[in-house]
């Protein structure tokens, strides 16, 4: 299956997308949405909502998933976080992907194995579960990656569930 | 100038556009989305999104306004929110209109002249401001005219006062 992930963000949004039969994944695309800086939150979700539809259009993927919204640390930055997801999970649903949503400790967990994981070590895995020679530079395209592998994996797993139960 | 007002919420998101000259305010429409209870995220933000174009096409308000975002009460209802926010602005700003934001405390002091009016009080005054029969019943169509007044007062004592300016 193919899958897009996205990692939500009002500056930078990255994504990837990969091929994957849950096991074995494969890079299709990755990078980073970058909106104008000093440009009013309306047209920042124009440019990220644009991208994410044009990624959607060119790659084609068959489902989506996007990371849970927590507010741990800063209350003002996971609202404005969330104008931004509401956008991606609009395309998501208007192109008719089905829609994963995973906290950081499951992404982290399905990509390293550990909940507590570091950027790099999520890092050096995604590089690992891709083939790639070179790990991915960008962390949003990286993080965006591995929300990807996640949903990748999960669906295996949920597949093979419903085909010991049936 | 014509105005959309638009009081965000999830399972219920009131719209209200008038035409207004900042003084003298007549109502076009009101109304309220209602999504389905059941339904996931972004399938609602999928019906919002199509009923908020729907009335800007309709209508052809030329500004739109939406009240700010707070936290207050309940965070995880205000990150739901934030998520419809979203996508009420990104169809604003794809419709290019002008976008003002404000807090319910500007809303109020410009529709009934006091920050911590009541809902009641909104209501009556809404229904005086427009010229009404009958008060506006359903509550998220009436928050939704407010804004949709205070975003018109503003906008024309801007233009006054870049008169008295230039």
């Amino acid at each position: 299956m193919r899958v897009l992930g996205i990692d939500c963000g009002t500056e930078r949004t990255g994504f990837g997308v990969i091929e994957s039969d849950g096991r074995n994944h494969q890079l299709v695309s990755a990078g980073v949405i970058q909106t104008s800086a000093k440009a009013p939150l309306g047209v920042r979700l124009q440019e990220i909502s644009r991208e994410i539809r044009s990624v959607i259009a060119r790659d084609l993927p068959v489902a989506a998933a996007v990371e849970e919204v927590f507010y741990a640390t800063n209350v003002k930055t996971a609202l404005k976080l969330a104008h931004v997801r509401g956008v991606a999970m609009l395309a998501i649903s208007e192109a008719g992907l089905e829609l994963g949503e995973y906290s950081p400790l499951e992404i982290k967990t399905s990509v390293v194995g550990y909940g507590r994981a570091e950027k790099r070590q999520v890092q050096v895995m995604v590089k690992s579960l891709l083939h790639l020679d070179q790990p991915i530079e960008s962390e949003d395209a990286c993080d965006a990656l591995a929300v990807a592998v996640c949903h990748a994996t999960h669906s295996a797993i949920r597949r093979k569930l419903e085909g010991v139960r049936a």
